[in-house]
């Protein structure tokens, strides 16, 4: 997949999981809170120290973030309600990690997309991850396709129908996406 | 709505709209650049100078944020594609605005729900505005409650399946939610 078109994987909003490895392991947390910042592949995560992940994040200054879909709903809580410090998440909820290009952090092969990012800049005050986003995949094979979103209230929302309005917003988009 | 559940607004990635004030006359812009940063009504918008809407964020510190439904597809769209500067979109797009209770920008009576913000900080450097949220309202008599989600193509999802995961997701939730 395109890189530049790798801004259209989050823009929806959903339940995405970022992946790091420290050096010693690979480690892998569910997120939410994402946002895309601009048309080339530049977005936010809001995390923190709270998070064991944030410490492989800040030390290596590399994550991917990976696109599950709906199916994989229940290991996308699994891997949110446990800890990187005392669980091997890829081995307890049996995710293959697969080998990136540009970073150490793995791919999660189950999932429907994953984009290879580098951490630009790390806002302390506002605890906001700036990622650029460097490789993008996207499984064309992976039958399931519907991504889930988070309400925060412990319900989440499936992706639904989808309808076409490239024409009305020809103006806001850029050519060839 | 208990101002503490806004960020449920928000957190699954609709579309949004973010009315202001300048003390001259209302606008309105459409946004999907948004992101969720606590449990706590604190969000970040994505937004800079070539957003006519952003002088006036940066001068009175104040917005609402707005939550169409999939019926207002087209109006949002169309919201999105003009520019305050040269239009009344309140009055192109025929939209009621009604008076809060602590921010002069005006609610939207045609949305599913509405947040007055205040305007926190401005991380200049990423061109991200952090807002607070002090009141929302959810309007229980709208028919639909769909929401929509932009994918950045020109492409929207509508609202699917809810799913609810509230005793798993229970370790990760405030209490009361």
């Amino acid at each position: 997949m395109k890189i530049r078109k790798a801004f259209t994987l989050i823009e929806s909003g959903p339940v995405v999981l970022v992946t790091t490895n420290d050096r010693k392991k690979n480690n892998v947390m569910t997120i939410s809170w994402t946002m895309v910042m601009d048309f080339t592949p530049l977005f936010a995560i809001t995390t923190g120290p709270w998070n064991y992940s944030f410490a492989a994040l800040r030390k290596t200054k590399e994550c991917v973030i990976s696109i599950p879909t709906v199916d994989m709903l229940d290991k996308v809580i699994g891997l949110g309600t446990c800890s990187g410090s005392d669980t091997d998440k890829f081995e307890k909820f049996m995710l293959t990690p697969v080998k990136g290009k540009n970073v150490k952090a793995p791919l999660i092969k189950e999932c429907l997309a994953n984009i290879e990012c580098k951490v630009i800049d790390i806002v302390k005050k506002h605890n906001i991850v700036v990622l650029e986003g460097v490789a993008a995949y996207f499984d064309n094979s992976h039958k399931e396709k519907r991504t889930v979103h988070a309400v925060g209230d412990g319900t989440f929302i499936v992706d639904g129908r989808k309808i076409n309005r490239k024409k009305l917003m020809r103006s806001k988009i850029p050519a060839g996406l």
